[in-house]
């Protein structure tokens, strides 16, 4: 392990350098404009894992953009196998008037670094790699037998990943993963993300006339749709923040003492402060942090309907739409909550207006793991040992598909080491990453896999 | 009279090529890229009353577009006073490319004129305006005193036609007015239009957190406004179609018996049919007849918050707003209700979000008139007469502000003499107006002067 962090120590400078390579490629895999950019960044990581000490890389070819796998399988049998996961492509830097320095030129302020990407994931991304190679390079082997898959469209679904993580298993079998695309609760306080929400969403429009009509000579005769679809969402959810739709919370487990201790632990936010909100509001019954955790939510991501631009136009609208998602809970099927959600929706549809339905394609379980699974366990020394702070244990509001799928498909644990921080912007202008928290972060990392190493 | 209607007949090419003129004209009020031919129009209608014979005309400036006003008063102290009112400016004609011909060269097709403004209002000015010449030119006089009021800015709100209405009183004076800006319910069904109802209306925003936020991280910590905006909306008017805003029907009067009939004999529309609307709703105890045309109604003619683009996009919005509107019957006023849906929407903001509401300036009371007035039975007969149809009395959803004005700073009977029809299209592309009204609307204008001259 010394020889690990003293050759880290003594690559600083190339190692930054190489960061700084690996940013300055704009891999946006949403815009069609980069695709040979993104095609770039997947060979950067090939190369690399390549230069390292792999043997085995490859850049596979999909109907996107391609996904970087590499293997090392010779730290024996008694090793357990990883896959470490990641992604090397970025958000769009939009809007770009709003960034005080390039996107995809990184500048270092106030030691940290800034560029699209600096966080989410590439900086992450190459911490790993930079902790494979050191390891290859000192010791000639790894402590784990490892298995890397680097994909370019997390950003847009990961659609490509999904259909091949489901048709080839061999390949990428692995009895745990490793990924570091999450952030900690704070500056400097380690943190164990050891559960996601699931996620599902429909959009749905109402229409009344076949067009706008004139609200002076129709009102009074014609179901207004905007008002409609009003009707329709507060009968969804009541101003005390319950999801009304039937079946919802159906197999949804009530919060233990221990979960709701754990989550009493994990660092406040005090929510109305950091957003401008005029004060925090959460489902009766739940702390806003046992809501955001470890409750399901149903939000408007937006609608509209009608005439919105300057002064008035007197008219019913013919149409009008809402876009909403929700966010699930281990016990929630995201296929049977879409399903009770398009039921509820009929169901509630005032006379005088139809209502049509599109469901979201884009759906994941909700994941748990064990806070005490020993490969948590050892995760959270690393962070201890490294960080010199205990860890918090937090489960995450948001969802990581990828991870779903892990545990769906390959019943695996999915161990989520994340080195972001609340400051870090993901999919803003001026993203950035601690400096602090790569070097850091690449110590803990070395840490883990040696620790793990050792679990036989 | 018999002079009157032959010298009608006589000038039938004459009236038809003076109307194409005025018609080519485009008198778009609302874009200063026409300004000039605003001023051309008024031009048209100043010249036009010289040559008919009027001696005081005069194109009045204002801040905006000018007012043309004309005066005949030799008809005696017993004959009464109109006041004639119209409008020469027109809507835009956009969009350009739903036009069958061009909006500003007038075609006619199956005894229809295609124009913009051939129905709103151009040709029924230009009815009266011949009417007058032929009065003028065949027996040297007029059998009203006659006060003519053509401006310009109608179809963007009037503003200086309010301010010289309420500063100049004694130069428009009149004991009546007549008002040929609206329409029959049916092709050939001539109509007496006795009440039209007012306006008042704001915008209202909710506002959440300072920026959108990512749902997973936030949903459950803070308040929604689209679903806030939700819960406002569905506070203030419910699924029967009630008004829940506390003080909105004081002082509504309960709909008599005579006034039911009146509604009941007035011909039906099939709005679902007519809208293409699942079907008609309307208030719990009333008809959609009695609704659109005696009830007051709150319409969303808007409203937006958050993502609208294509698929998903996983946020809190920050904001959400709504447009709406109200219009108002006899009994109530407009400045009231509008404090009342202030309040109403202030007491109604759901925790943990602010609202900012900016009131509509634009507003206007309910107007009615007894039908059984004189002057609104000499229409009815001058009606029945022309057309040998027995009138429908109709009350009006819309709202036409000058009437409510007339109304309020002269407290003088408003004579509304519509001759467009259903399929005209106002504010519509292919307006259009039909010759059969064109030259029995002036054969009514022309009896109705006559008729009412001899009140006395």
């Amino acid at each position: 392990m010394n020889r690990v962090i003293q050759y880290l120590s003594e690559n600083k400078q190339e190692n930054h350098e190489q960061l700084v390579k690996f940013l300055k490629i704009p891999s946006v895999s949403t815009d069609s404009t980069y695709k040979n950019d993104v095609k770039k960044a997947a060979d950067f990581v090939a190369d690399y894992l390549k230069d390292a000490g792999f043997k085995q890389v490859e850049v596979q070819e999909t109907n996107g953009h391609p996904i970087v796998f590499a293997e090392w399988l010779e730290a024996g049998d008694q090793a357990p196998t990883v896959l470490f996961y990641g992604h090397y492509d970025v958000q769009p830097a939009e809007p770009l008037n709003e960034w005080k320095s390039e996107p995809f030129d990184p500048e270092i302020r106030g030691n940290r670094i800034y560029a699209r990407g600096a966080s989410d994931d590439k900086g992450q991304v190459f911490m790993h790699l930079a902790v494979l190679k050191a390891f290859l390079q000192t010791t000639g082997k790894l402590p784990v037998n490892v298995k890397v898959c680097i994909e370019g469209e997390e950003e847009i679904g990961s659609a490509n990943l999904y259909k091949i993580l489901r048709e080839q298993k061999e390949k990428y079998q692995a009895d745990f993963a490793v990924i570091s695309d999450s952030g900690m609760v704070a500056n400097d306080q380690p943190t164990i993300l050891y559960g996601l929400k699931g996620f599902t969403g429909l959009e749905f429009t109402v229409k009344g006339p076949d067009n706008d009509l004139h609200s002076g000579m129709y009102g009074g005769a014609i179901r207004n749709p905007a008002m409609a679809m009003a009707h329709i969402l507060t009968s969804m959810k009541n101003e005390e923040e319950v999801v009304l739709v039937k079946g919802f919370y159906d197999g949804v487990e009530d919060l233990t003492d221990e979960e709701r201790d754990l989550i009493e632990h994990a660092p406040s936010e005090d929510f109305a402060a950091s957003t401008g909100a005029k004060e925090t509001v959460s489902e009766k019954g739940y702390t806003a942090k046992e809501h955001t955790m470890a409750r399901p939510t149903l939000e408007v991501n937006g609608l509209y309907s009608g005439y919105q631009g300057e002064g008035t136009k007197t008219i019913i609208p013919a149409t009008a739409t809402t876009k909403l998602t929700c966010r699930l809970v281990p016990g929630q099927d995201p296929t049977t909550v879409q399903d009770l959600l398009v039921e509820h929706i009929e169901r509630n549809t005032p006379k005088g207006v139809t209502v049509t339905i599109k469901k979201e394609s884009l759906s994941a379980k909700a994941y748990r793991v064990d806070p005490s699974h020993p490969l948590i366990q050892k995760a959270a020394e690393s962070f201890q040992e490294t960080f010199d702070k205990e860890v918090v244990y937090v489960r995450m509001g948001g969802s990581i598909p990828v991870v779903e799928w892990l545990d769906d498909i390959y019943k695996i644990p999915v161990v989520l080491l994340g080195f972001g921080t609340p400051d870090d912007r993901l999919h803003s202008p001026n993203e950035s990453f601690p400096l602090e928290h790569f070097e850091k972060g690449m110590q803990t990392i070395a840490n883990y896999y040696n620790k793990v190493g050792k679990l036989g």
